[in-house]
C-alpha cells in the first residue's frame, strides 16, 4: 500500500508568455496551474506516494481545470473544497541570460484566500496520513489562512502525522513583522523546517531564505542558525537550498541540512534553466519523499537537491520526474546522453 | 482635421481558449483586450475618426499591454489613468453549432471599477470633442462608476458634445431594480440611446435589449416603446439591433431606429460567425460614425448594421474594418468573392 | 455516494493532423487518447458517476500519458493493467464538407490486444458496481479479447451488474462471419444492446449499425428487428442512432429505442461538426447515465441523443459536457446564445 | 511508364494570415508556394502523371524552398532555371461568410518575370511530352513573358504535344486591350482553352471568365461563344467553370465544355470552403488528366469539376487528392462519412 | 512635457523562421516590422520620450500593419507618408551555436527607397524637436535617399536639433566608394557619430564598424581614429560598440566613446542571445536617451551598452525595455533573479 | 553529371514533443521522418549528389508522407518499395541540461522489417552507382534484414560500388552475440567502416562505438583496434567520432580515421545542441561526400566532423546544410556572425 501524504495551500492559474516573450509582446499565454504546495503534491505523486491536496477552488470551469491539472498527475482531490469567487492568477514572463523573469500577481480574493477552516474536515484529511506539508504562504493570505494553518497543524499532530513547513516568506503578501509574529506558533514541533526566522539571525531588508549566490558557504554559520531554530521550536531537521544565480538561464544549486548534531552539505549541480519556478518545491518534495520512505537525512537531502536540479529542466511549476530519474542524477549521471 | 470622439468604460483582458476548445481542454489562452466602449473606440479609429478612450489601467505590464492594444489601432490613450490593483479579466470559450459560447467573469476590483472621478479631467477630455459614447456597464461597476458616469455626462453637455448611451444591462453586475433606478439620471438629453428601460415596457426576467430571434418584428410596438423613451428622456434617436440565433455559428441581424416620427428597419444580414463578441459595439460604432459624419439616420443605421455583420467574421472584440469595406456590404456585396 | 460504473476496452493514441490538414500536409499531430469504451467512461465521469476503466497499457511514458488522459477527467484507473508492447495508434485526418475524414489504423499488437484474462481481477472490478459497458471491439481484437469479454460478462452477471453492449462491428478487425459467431455468446441477458446482428435482419456488404441518412425511418421495421433481438437474447432495451450525413461538417442525428413493447424515436438534432469521433460513444454514455440514474427509457434516450449531438461540437474523442449542459439541449436550447 | 506532362508559369510565395485573421491582426504568416500552373503540376503529379514544371527561381533559400515544395509532391524540377532577383510574393487573408478574402500582390521583378527565353531548352523540355499547359499569366508578366510563351507554344507544337491554355486574365498585371492583342497569337491550334476572349463576346468592365453566380446558365449562349472561339482559333475544346458565390465560405460549382458539336454541362457541387485559391487550377488539372488518360470529354469534365470541388476543402494552393478520391466524388459520394 | 525626438529611415517586414528552423524547414514565418532607425524610435518611446518616425509605407494592409507596429509601442506616426509600391522585406533565419544567422534581403523598390523629399515636411517635422537620428542606410537606398537625408539634416540644423548618425555601411546596398563619397556631406556638424569612415583609417575588404571580437581593444588606436573624425567633421562624440562573437548564441559587448579629449570604455557584458538583430540600434537609442536627458557621456555610454545587452535577450528587432530595467543592469544586477 | 549514391535502411516516423516538453506534458507531437541511412541520403542530396534511398514503406498516407519527406530534399525514391503493415515509429523527448533525451521505440513489424529481398532489384539499384552506404540496423531487424543486407552488399560489389557500413549496434533490436555473429559476413571488403567489433577489442556491457567523453584520446589504442579491423576484414578506412557529453545541451565532437598506416584525429568542435539526433549520420554523410568527391581521407574526415557539428544546430534528423556552409566551419568560422 502506498503512503498517504497531504499538502495544503493555494493553487493558482499561471499565465506565461510563450518562450521568452515579454508581456508586451504576448498574443497568448500558456496556462498551467501551480502553487508551492500543489507542486510538492504532484512531485510526490510522481514519486509513487498517495498525495492529497487540500485547497479551495471556485465552482467554475477555471476551478475545474485546476482540479483536472492535479488529477492528471495522480494527485487525490477528495479534500478540495469548491466555492468562493475566483482562482488566483499570476502572470509569468520567463527571462533569459541577463534579463530576469518577471511575475505579476493577481491573487487577491481567491477562493483559498477567503476559505474558512470549516471548509475542511481535518480529521478525515489526516486519517491514516503519514506526512503533512504546508508553507508560509497560506498564513500570509490573511487571518483565515492563519486559522486554517493552525487547525491543520493541530489536527496533523493529533493524528501523529509528520509535519514539514516551508517558511516561504512572500513580501508581496505580508510584512516581515507580521511574518515573524505568526510563524512561531506554527513551527512548534514541526519535523522539517525549510529556512529560518530572522529572529534567530539578523533581519535583512529582504528576508532571505535561500539565496547564497554571492556568499561563500559558511557551514558553521548554518549550524549556528539552524541550531537556534531547533532549540527554539523543537524542530527535527532544518534545511535550506543555496542557489548561485549566474543568469536567468544558468544557476547552480546545493543544500544544507542540520539534525541538531551534524551539518551536511549536498552535492552541487550546475545547470541551464528551462523553467525556474517550482525549483524549491521540487527540493521540498524530494526531501520529504526521502524521509518518508526511510532514507537517512543525508540521502534524503541528496535526493531533494537532485530532484530540484532536474525540475529546472522542465517547463511549468511541477516536477514531472520519476524516482529512477532522480536517482540517476544522484548517482552522477548528468551527461544528458540519450536514453533509448 | 479629423473629428474627436470620446468613449469611456472598462477594458478587460480577454482570455479565450484556442479555436473551439472547451475550458477544460485549454493549455493556453489567446489574449486580446476588449470592452464595450473600447471596442467602439477602435472601430471609430479604423473609420478614420480621432478616437479617445477614457479609463484606468493598473500600472503594470498587463496594463501596458492593454494600453498598447488601443494605440496599435490608433486610439488615443492620453486620458487613460494608471493605477489601482488589476485589470479585469474575462475567460471566453467560443461555442459552435448547438453549443453556446461561455463567459467566466473575473472582473471585480479592477482599476476602472475602483477609479475616482478625480482620475479624469473631463473638461480637458471633452474640449473640442464632437461625440461621447458610454454604456450602462460603467455605472454597473458601483457607486464610483455611477459618479464617474454622471460627471462625464455633465461635462459632455457643458461642452456641447453629442452623447450616445448603450444601456447594456449586465445581470452579473447589478440587479434590474438598481439599473432602473440609476439609468434615468444618465439618460436625460442623450442624443442616441441603444435599447430601452423596462419602465417603459413590461419588465422581463432577463431584461432584453436585443434578442428578437423568436418574435416577429412588430414595428408598431417598437414605435410605441421608443416613443415613450423619447418622450420621457428627450432622446433624439432610440435604436436597437435584432438578432436571430440559429446557432452559436450562425446568426442573422437587423436593426430599427426611431427619430420620434418614423420607425425605420434596416436590411437583414445572414452570416456564419467567427467571433460574436463585440457585435453590438460594432453596430454602435457604425451608427455613431454615420451620424457624426453627416449621414442621415437611415443611412447611419444601415452603416451600423453592416458594420456589425462584418464584425462577426473577425476574431477578437474589435471591429477591424474600413469605411470602404462596410460600404461594400451596405451596397449589397456579400458574395465573399476574393478581392485582389 | 456516487454510482460505480465500469467500462472496458482498448485506449488508443489518436494522432490528428491540425485543423483540416491532409496527412501529406502535416508537420505535427495533435495527440489525444481515445477509444469507444474509454470515451464512455470519461463522459460518465463528467456526468458525475464514479467511472472505472479496465484496460492494459504499456509500461512506458506513452502508457503513462494514456493513463493521465483518463485521470485528468476523473476516470478511476485502478483496474488498468500495465505491460505489453505498445499502445495502439490511429491516425486521423479531419475532413470537411464533401471531403470525408480518414482514419489509418496502426493498432496491431497493442497491450490490450495481447492482454490475458488474468491481467484483470473481475471480482474486484465488479464489486459494488452498478453498470458494465463494453463493445464488440474487444472480442474483435482476437481470441484473448473474446475470453476477456466472456470473463467480464460472467463476472458482471455474478455481481448483479447491469450490462450494456455496443456491437460496434469493425470490418478492419474481423469478418462479419466471425462477428456473427462470437457476439451471440456475449449478448445473452445483456440489458442494453446498441445495434443488432445481421442474423436477425438480411446481411449487407457493410454491416450497418447506424446509418440511416438515405432511408426514411420505418419505425415498424425497427420494432421488428429489435423485437427479434430481444426475443433471441433476452435483452431489455435495443437501441440505435440514425445519422444523416449531409457532409463531413454537417450531420443530423436521431435515435430509436425499443423495450419490447413500444418503439420510441427521439428528437432530431441538426448541427455542424467540430469532431465527429466519439459521437456514438457519447450517445451510449448519455443513455447509460439516464438509465443508471433512474430516468425512464424515453428520457434516457433523449439525454443520450442530446449528449451525442453536443459531442459533435467538441474536439477530441471524449464528450466533455455536464449534465446541465445536456439538459439545456434536451430542453430545446440549441440557439447557441452566449452563456455569461 | 507514366505520361510526361509539362506546365510553365510563375511560382510565388504565398503568405497567409493564420485562420481567418485580418492582415492587421497577423503576428505570423503561413507559407506555401503556389501559382496557377504549378498548382496544375502538383495535382497532375498526385494523379500519377510525370509532371514537370518550367519556371525560374532565385538562387537563394527562398528559391530552394519553392523548389522543395514542388519536389515534395513529386513534381520534376529539372527544367527550373535558377537566378534573377526574387521570388514573387502574394499576401493572402482568408475571408469568411460575408467578408471576402483579400490578396495583396508583391510580385514585380520576380525571377520568372525577368527570365529570358534562353533560360529554357524547350526542345529538351517537350521531348517525349504528351501535354503542355500554361496560362495567360505568363504573357501578362511582360514582353519577356510573351516571348517565353510563344517559344514554348512553338516548341510544343513542333513536338506534337497537346496544349491547354487557361486565359486567366489578371487585371492587376495588364489591361484588357493588351490581353486581347496578345492572346490570339497564343491560342492558334490550342487543344483546350479555359475561358474565352471578349472579342467573341461583348466586353465587360471586368473581363469575366468564370463567374456565373447571378446569371442562369444559358447553354445556348455558351454554345455560341465557345463556337466562335473554336472557329476563330481552331481549338478542340472550350471549357469554363461556373461558380456561385453564396459567401466567402460557401460556393457551388459546375462547368460546361463544348467540342464544336455538343455543349455539355457537368454536375453541380455545393460545398463549404477551406481554401478557395487554386480551385480553377484543380479544375484544369482534372480535365487535363481526364483527356490525357483517355477519358471522353464529358467524363473528363466531370473529373475536373469533382477535382475542383474537392480542392476547396484543402488548405494551400495545391490539390492534394488522388484519382480514387476524385472518382469517389464523381460517383456521388459527397456525404463525408469517415473513411476507415 | 516629454522631449520630441525624430528618427528617419526604412521600416521592413521581417519574416523569421520559427525558433531556429532553417529556411528550407519553415512552414510559416513570424512577422515583425523592423529597421535600424525605427528600432531606435521604439526604444526611445519605451524610455519615455516622444518619438516620431519619418518614413514612407505603401498604402495597403501591409503598410497599415507596419504603422500599427510603431503605434503599438507609442511611436508617433504623424510624419509617415503613404504610397509607393511595397514595403521592403527581409527573411531571417536565426542561427544557434556554430551556425550563423542568415538574412535574405528583398527590399528593392520599397516605398521608402522610392520616396521623394517632397513626401516630408521637414520644417513641420523638426519643429520643437530636440534630437534627430538617422543612419547610412537611407542614403544607401539611392539618389532619392541621399537627397532626403540631406534635406533632413539641413532642416534639423536649421531648427537647432541635435543630430546623431549611425554610419551603418551595408555592402548589399552600395559600394564602399559610393559610401565614402556621400557620407562626408552628411557628417558635417553631426553631434554623435556611430562608427568612422575608412578615409580616416585604412580601408578593409569589408568595411567594419563594430566587430572587435578578435582584436584586443587598443584605446589609443580608437582615440586616434575618432580624433580624426572629430577634427574632420566637427563631431561632438564618436562612438562604437565592440562585439565578441563566441557563437551565434553567445556574445560579449562593450563600447568606447571619445569626446575629443578623453577616450572612455564601458563595462563589458557577456550574455546568451535570444535575438541579435537590433543590438546596435538599442545601443544607439540608449546613448541618445542618455545624452538627451542630461546624463554625461560616460553615463550615457553605460546606459547604451546595458540597453544593447538587454536587447539581445528579446525577440524581434526592437528593444522593449524600460529605463528602470536598463538601470538595473547598469547597476550590476545581471543575475537574472525572478522579479516579483 | 552528378554522382549516384545509394543508401538503404529503415525510415521511421519520429514523433517529438514540442520544445523540451516531457512525454506526459505533450498535447501534440512534431512529426519528421528519420532513420540513420535516410539521414545520410538527405545530407548527400543537400551536398549535391544524386542520392537514392532503398527501403519499403506502407501503402498508406503515412507512407506517402515518408516518401514526400525524402523527395522534398531531392532524394530519389525510385527504389522505395511500397507495402507491408506500417511505418516504424519512435517517440522522442528532447532533454536539456542534466536531463537526458528519451526515445521510446515502436518499430516492430514495420514494412522494412518485414520486407523481402525480392522487393528490391539490386542490379537496377547499383547500376551506375558510385557508393553504397548501409548500417547495422538493417540486419538487426531480423533474418529478412540480414538477407537483404547480404544481397545488397553482393550486388554492390558486383557493380564495383564502394561500400560504407556504420556498425550502429542497437541493443534494443538484438543481442551483442547475434551482432558479433552477423556483422563479419557483411564487413568483408567494405571500404569504410564506422566503429569496430568487440571481437577485436574487449567486450563491454554496452557495446560502445563512439562515446569517449570520459576517456582521454589514446591514438595508439585506436591505431591498434582499427588496425585489427583492417587486417581481419580488408577494410580501407576505419573511423569513429568521439563525443564529449557535457550535458544534453552541450557537447564536443572530434573524430579519428585510420588508413592502415597513419592515424589522424580531426579538429574538435564545442557546441550547444538544438537536436542531437542524426549527428552520427551527418558525420557519415560528410565523410562519404569527401571521399566520393576526391578529397583525401583527412580532408574528408574534417568535412565529416564539421558536417556533424553543424547538424547539432538543426532540428529534425537530417542535416540540411550545403557544402559551402560546411566548408565555412572547416575553415574555422564558428563565430556565428550574421550572414547577410
Amino acid at each position: 500500500m502506498s503512503k498517504k501524504v497531504v499538502t495544503m495551500g493555494e493553487l493558482m492559474l499561471r499565465l506565461s508568455t510563450p518562450g521568452h516573450k515579454r508581456f508586451v509582446q504576448a498574443e497568448s499565454f500558456d496556462a498551467v496551474y501551480g502553487g508551492a504546495e500543489a507542486n510538492v503534491a504532484i512531485a510526490l505523486s510522481n514519486f509513487g506516494l498517495d498525495a492529497y491536496f487540500v485547497s479551495k477552488f471556485p465552482n467554475n470551469p477555471i476551478g475545474d481545470s485546476a482540479l483536472n491539472s492535479l488529477r492528471r498527475f495522480g494527485v487525490k482531490t477528495d479534500y478540495v473544497a469548491r466555492g468562493g469567487e475566483r482562482l488566483g492568477i499570476y502572470f509569468f514572463e520567463k527571462g533569459t541570460s541577463i534579463r530576469p523573469s518577471k511575475v505579476v500577481y493577481d491573487r487577491a480574493n481567491s477562493s483559498m484566500a477567503t476559505a474558512d477552516p470549516e471548509d475542511f474536515d481535518f480529521d478525515e484529511i489526516f486519517k491514516d496520513a503519514e506526512w503533512f506539508h504546508f508553507s508560509g504562504i497560506t498564513p500570509a493570505l490573511g487571518e483565515k489562512g492563519i486559522k486554517i494553518s493552525q487547525k491543520a497543524v493541530e489536527a496533523a499532530k493529533r493524528h501523529g502525522v509528520k509535519i514539514s513547513l516551508d517558511l516561504n516568506y512572500r513580501k508581496q503578501l505580508w510584512g516581515i513583522d507580521e511574518f515573524e509574529r505568526v510563524m512561531p506558533g506554527l513551527l512548534q514541533d514541526v519535523d522539517v523546517c525549510f529556512g529560518w526566522l530572522s529572529s534567530v539571525e539578523e533581519k535583512k531588508d529582504e528576508y532571505q531564505v535561500a539565496d547564497f549566490s554571492k556568499e561563500t558557504v559558511d557551514l558553521d554559520r548554518f549550524k549556528n542558525i539552524f541550531g537556534k531554530m531547533i532549540e527554539k521550536f523543537n524542530i527535527k531537521y532544518v534545511v535550506t537550498t543555496m542557489r548561485e544565480n549566474f543568469s536567468a538561464s544558468h544557476n547552480a544549486l546545493s543544500a544544507v541540512i542540520y539534525d541538531g548534531k551534524e551539518i551536511y552539505q549536498s552535492k552541487r549541480y550546475d545547470f541551464t534553466i528551462e523553467d525556474r519556478v517550482g525549483g524549491g518545491d521540487a527540493f521540498a518534495a524530494g526531501l520529504i519523499y526521502g524521509l518518508a520512505t526511510g532514507k537517512n537525512y543525508k540521502e534524503a537531502l541528496e535526493f531533494g537537491v537532485a530532484s530540484s536540479a532536474l525540475k529546472h529542466t522542465i517547463g511549468g511549476d511541477a516536477n514531472l520526474v520519476t524516482v529512477d530519474e532522480v536517482m540517476d542524477v544522484v548517482n552522477g549521471n548528468t551527461s544528458g546522453s540519450v536514453k533509448r
